[in-house]
């Protein structure tokens, strides 16, 4: 059917494009916290920060302290916007220092109503200063990625040509640019057109590593992104919470609605389901995604951050690794008229537990599970129907144990039973 | 690149799937002035209600009220959901009195725990009466869309078995369905998997009419729409603002985080940027998201509703017929250095206005553009880039004439001019 890579590379861009439309000042430590948090959870791209004009975009002017402060491993490659000769200045000065980047991104726009929106500069402008850029950065042993926004339409000229993003791309090369970023930058692109502009960059570039760069403006993100997966891209840019958009600057609005990049979590979600290796896993992500609203002080925009996973029942029996502290188990179903013969009591509580936690992982042999904390609430009746939910409340790895809140209520709502319950996994206890 | 259908026809659900689990009731003559409004801007298949038995299911309990009150058209296709032979019984009256539907949609589940919490019925009780009423609505003349709820998965049980899906076709098409309609109830789909079960239900049944339903649980609405059409499907149903979900009766939720369809805006304008004639103007239909959100009294989860339409030039020029009113024109950027020679006063800001114009319609010959109502806020230097913005404030059709807020802002967000333009298209006056 679809024709997919088997592995991609999610680039995370929050602390970056994400922010740098977020009209509060994030403080550093919360930045490196995510950088940080990033990095843990197995994320080997990540946008750290700008290196634009401290007044003109005030969220950044914090970027050499995010880069001195972050967590470093050999296989992240960890990338920094570089917008000038001075940017690159302050770049290379924290590169000397210990605490640079690989890989420098390097923005130019295929509209060039959008260039003199973002920068104030013509073509004629902006491309020879930038050229310096890409040319130094590289003599200074650093990866560049030449981005061309609005490669999909613009919001202040319309329909942009192929031919500009064509020529972009050349010239970029030229420079020394090592890969190619097309950017959706204000959500303008759909899936028909992602296919055409990637198949025929692909076609005219073959040896070029693409990157896709989507916002969800139109909701299109994740559309956009299959599509540039079915042309063979494996380079993927998505921020938490889809935030992003334009910068925060004084200037005029060019965006109308929602302006964030396509949706981590989402992205990484869709992924996993296509069976596509990201090397994430999405508990994981979603977490992040959480600590990424706590730190913004409001809900954000990912759909599986409040959705959670889709449900599939594991091939290996539940374990301790599994459950997370107040998460939630997908919930389970049990039609009365099923339950063997005469339970009652604590065996039918212990039963419905069971049953319902089944229908999850496989049981292991030895678990215990203890029900004292458990208490009735009502009668069951053969044609009742149970829905029974669980919330980890904590972990006890030294000892195995894991303890929940359970809740099974019928199908009209009343409660038949709720409480508190132990898992023990291991028989350490038995030794 | 992409084979696609060229035209598809969106069947609008607000009113059914979108509403069910909307705790408020929306008022009767509300549902009728959407549906009307859905008929007027072209719909041609629309959910207007279901027969659920109206103490389950409140927002129902006007069923017959809603049929009895909606204007009809010949090429309309209205539908209803009926449960059970009750509900039969009750639309089948309805029709009597010449205000029935053509179609109704029967349901089942693919997952037997998804069937039990919504009806409280394994397949062996369900089913033989879901035939009945199959079967009867037939004899009265009725099409019937059989429609399988979780094909793609279920939040209660997980992986569904495509083998059931097959199955369950097989059934409905044996009693008489018309049409088959594979749901995504709580939105577990993902575009791989769309293909690959669309692809076999076309090839198990290539003479059978599917329908696409899908819900934007975790954000990829759009892009499983995209995966169906892919394998040519044209039927397509959507809801306004994303609203729907499981309805809203006494029983445990099944769902965790957004239950809604996928948003009608988002797929006909995603379908218009495709090239895909779905016979709708995306103007008309975020008008109608606007009106559903007045409705419910909240901003709902469209992105394009927000947005707008994605900026193009169009090749005629511009006519009365382009502008709404209380609608903004795309933003136009004008870099200072290019106005011609020394224009001043009302000549200048004629020559900005025009411009900004220009850049989204092609001007008619004779357009008088009246600018008496605009001052000067600041002075241009050649440095400058204006952003210039239009609001629709009234149109007077019979003097051909519009009236425009027009803002004028230099990039560092200064007003270089603001106030009042009116636009005269036609030369009567002249006459």
């Amino acid at each position: 059917m679809l024709d997919l890579p088997k592995c991609v590379n999610v680039c995370e861009c929050w602390v970056r494009d994400g922010l740098q439309g977020y009209d509060q000042f994030i403080p550093t430590e919360n930045k490196i916290v995510m950088i940080n948090r990033m990095v843990d959870i197995g994320f080997k791209r990540i946008e750290t920060t700008s290196f634009a004009h401290p007044k003109l975009v005030r969220q950044f002017s914090d970027c050499q302290d995010v880069l001195r402060g972050i967590k470093r491993l050999a296989d992240v490659t960890y990338i920094a916007i570089i917008p000038n000769d001075k940017g690159l200045d302050r770049l290379l000065e924290a590169c000397d220092k210990g605490y640079g980047v690989q890989e420098i991104t390097a923005i130019l726009s295929a509209s060039e109503d959008h260039l003199l929106a973002n920068i104030e500069r013509t073509f004629d402008e902006a491309m020879p200063p930038l050229a310096d850029v890409v040319k130094r950065a590289r003599q200074a042993g650093l990866k560049v990625i030449g981005c061309i926004a609005t490669t999909f339409g613009c919001p202040l000229a319309g329909e942009v040509p192929i031919e500009k993003v064509i020529e972009l791309t050349d010239w970029y090369l030229s420079k020394g640019a090592t890969s190619i970023m097309l950017g959706d930058t204000t959500g303008e692109a759909n899936p028909k057109q992602v296919r055409e502009i990637f198949g025929r960059m692909r076609d005219h570039f073959p040896e070029v590593d693409f990157i896709a760069h989507f916002h969800d403006t139109r909701g299109m993100g994740l559309a956009n992104t299959v599509a540039a997966l079915q042309e063979g891209i494996v380079l993927h840019d998505s921020s938490f919470g889809g935030m992003g958009g334009q910068p925060a600057t004084r200037r005029p609005r060019y965006h109308r609605g929602f302006a964030g990049n396509t949706c981590t979590e989402d992205v990484v979600l869709m992924m996993e389901e296509m069976g596509i290796d990201t090397g994430l896993n999405i508990d994981d992500v979603i977490e992040t995604g959480l600590m990424a609203e706590e730190i913004c002080g409001q809900q954000l925009l990912g759909h599986v951050t409040r959705s959670g996973p889709v449900r599939h029942r594991s091939s290996r029996p539940i374990s301790l690794t599994d459950l997370r502290p107040n998460r939630e188990i997908p919930p389970a179903l049990l039609s009365a008229g099923k339950v063997e013969g005469s339970l009652t009591g604590q065996t039918l509580i212990g039963y419905v537990i069971r049953d319902a936690l089944a229908k999850n992982w496989p049981l292991p042999e030895g678990l215990k599970i203890s029900t004292d904390e458990i208490a009735f609430k009502g009668e069951l009746d053969e044609r009742d129907i149970l829905y029974t939910r669980f919330r980890v409340l904590a972990i006890q790895t030294e000892r195995d144990e894991a303890i929940m809140e359970v809740l099974s209520q019928k199908a009209d709502g009343d409660v038949f039973f709720e409480g508190r319950v132990r898992f023990v996994f291991s028989t350490i206890a038995d030794l």
